[in-house]
């Protein structure tokens, strides 16, 4: 939860003069994103969210981010459009920030979703990645296996404080990982990060998805383990079968798997625990006590890493029996 | 800024089934109110705000706090109106809370007010004060005079931890409020928390009023202080007379102020200094760094404690020439 920089009347009433969207009616600041300033809009041409781009997102990344959103929306995906400008362009500049207004989607995110969700979010995610196809832009994964390492060094030494032995558990799944990465995977546009948090349910319809500012291109299976990590483990930190199953085949009701993917799954899975791993392990080792933002625990995912390496084969993930024979 | 309790979607649906609203559409939780968890809400049948209230507010207060903004509304006055459920009552029970719908409310709050919002918020505050007069609940102030020393015992070992020499100018100063606090000033129901967050505005007109969650029986006249202490000083710490002016004459054209008000003024201007002075000096001593809430300084109002101290009448706060007449 999070708005990290305030607006005032003032300065708002300037960046919307650039916009044909009416006059504000109101402006209010979300407690949810945590990278950004995120405040809900009400002008008299209607509901918008207005984000502010913080130092963590790279000013060079937006056209990509914001192009991104336009091209999915403009192929029928649901998610946020961002607003053009009177000059065409979509992102402005507000209290000393890169700031862009977008539309505002309905629904809200599930605390506890269900197994309809999972295959809803399944399906939606495949979705995402057949229109992002002939998207022009590109943008390199940071957080994928050659950024892992460097992520790594800066928590190394003080890993062992937030549990025994935990340096030692990191350092060998991550030459295991940096050895057995695999190459060649159908690579294009993920969203990578799809948590629940990031999409939207009116009831158990899916409304929408949100949040692309991770976006980048990776292989779409490393999209897929991504979200087994994010939807399918339980409080109790087990893996829920039932919740694969449905993820899976909503996916490959939309793209079917490759058998080169579904061989990888095991593998990206394993990879996608340690990029969350070792984010969390940063952030709990680096975020002042006094920050506006909640920790999340990094050791959720050293459990979810030591069950991925249990894991042999995809079909244990709840791969369906007809995406296997395929 | 605060969300303390985040609501699952269960808990919500089950909820908003007492209330005759519509579906829910989205919900998200919203940063701002410090005492209470605030989300807004939008349903198929409008736009709403779910507080849900946290332990610093006493559920027993409640039905003097939603009754009165249920008054208000009715008098015509612009405050969120409690939406009743379909049992006709005012409040339910959310995420083991009171909580309760009210509308919402456009308009935004002036991060940097000027002379014509001094002028709005005069006349509102003088137009609930009249609005209030027949509501027929009550509610002790505890945050005046009597209940000053409770406070102050709390924070006095450590105050000059905040600057040197505090603890003997609050000791006197709050001695010499108690032997001359005024008696027999017009009572009624005042806000007694008007800041600017708290006062909405769309362009120069305002739009409503909000937070009624400091609402009480006390006199009219030290409300109007509390403005003054709330609006009318710059960033710098000095008085500003314009904006004093323009809020008293707003507040004035609706309801002249008595000779008895005019005289106590400047020392309920101290006293509602020393309220805010107290109640900041004890919240900075006590919160803990990681709490979600910005600490505010405490010595802003010690310097506005100072500044009153040297008035020595009315008309040094601009108050207009014919209202010193009456």
């Amino acid at each position: 939860m999070a708005v990290y920089t305030d607006v005032s009347e003032e300065e708002l009433a300037t960046f919307l003069d650039a916009y044909a969207i009416g006059t504000l009616l109101s402006y209010k600041g979300i407690a949810e994103g945590v990278e950004n300033s995120n405040f809900l809009l009400r002008t008299t041409g209607g509901t918008f969210i207005l984000t502010l781009y913080e130092k963590r997102v790279k000013r060079e990344d937006l056209p990509f981010f914001l192009g991104l959103m336009d091209h999915l929306a403009g192929k029928g995906l649901s998610c946020p459009l961002p607003v053009a400008r009177r000059d065409g362009s979509l992102l402005g500049e507000l209290a000393g920030r890169p700031a862009a207004l977008i539309s505002f989607l309905d629904g809200a995110w599930m605390r506890k979703p269900g197994v309809g969700h999972c295959r809803e979010v399944g399906r939606a995610l495949a979705e995402m990645h057949l229109a992002g196809a002939d998207f022009s832009l590109a943008r390199a994964n940071a957080l994928s296996v050659d950024g892992w390492r460097t992520l790594w060094e800066n928590s190394r030494d003080r890993a062992d404080e937030v549990e025994a032995g935990l340096g030692a558990e990191i350092e060998a799944e991550l030459a295991a990982l940096e050895a057995q990465w695999p190459a060649g995977l159908r690579a294009g546009v993920i969203h990578a990060d799809l948590f629940p948090d990031n999409v939207f349910f009116i009831g158990e319809r899916l409304s929408g998805l949100i949040d692309f500012y991770f976006a980048c291109n990776d292989f779409l299976a490393y999209d897929v383990s991504i979200c087994l990590n994010a939807w399918c483990f339980e409080p109790n930190g087990s893996y829920n079968l039932t919740k694969g199953m449905a993820l899976l085949s909503g996916y490959t009701s939309v793209r079917p798997l490759e058998p080169a993917e579904i061989e990888a799954l095991p593998l990206l899975s394993r990879g996608s625990a340690m990029r969350f791993l070792l984010t969390r392990l940063y952030d709990w080792l680096t975020t002042p006590a006094g920050a506006l933002v909640v920790k999340k625990d990094p050791l959720e995912y050293l459990r979810k890493s030591r069950f991925h390496r249990s894991v042999t084969r995809a079909s244990e993930y709840g791969l369906p029996a007809d995406a296997l024979q395929s």
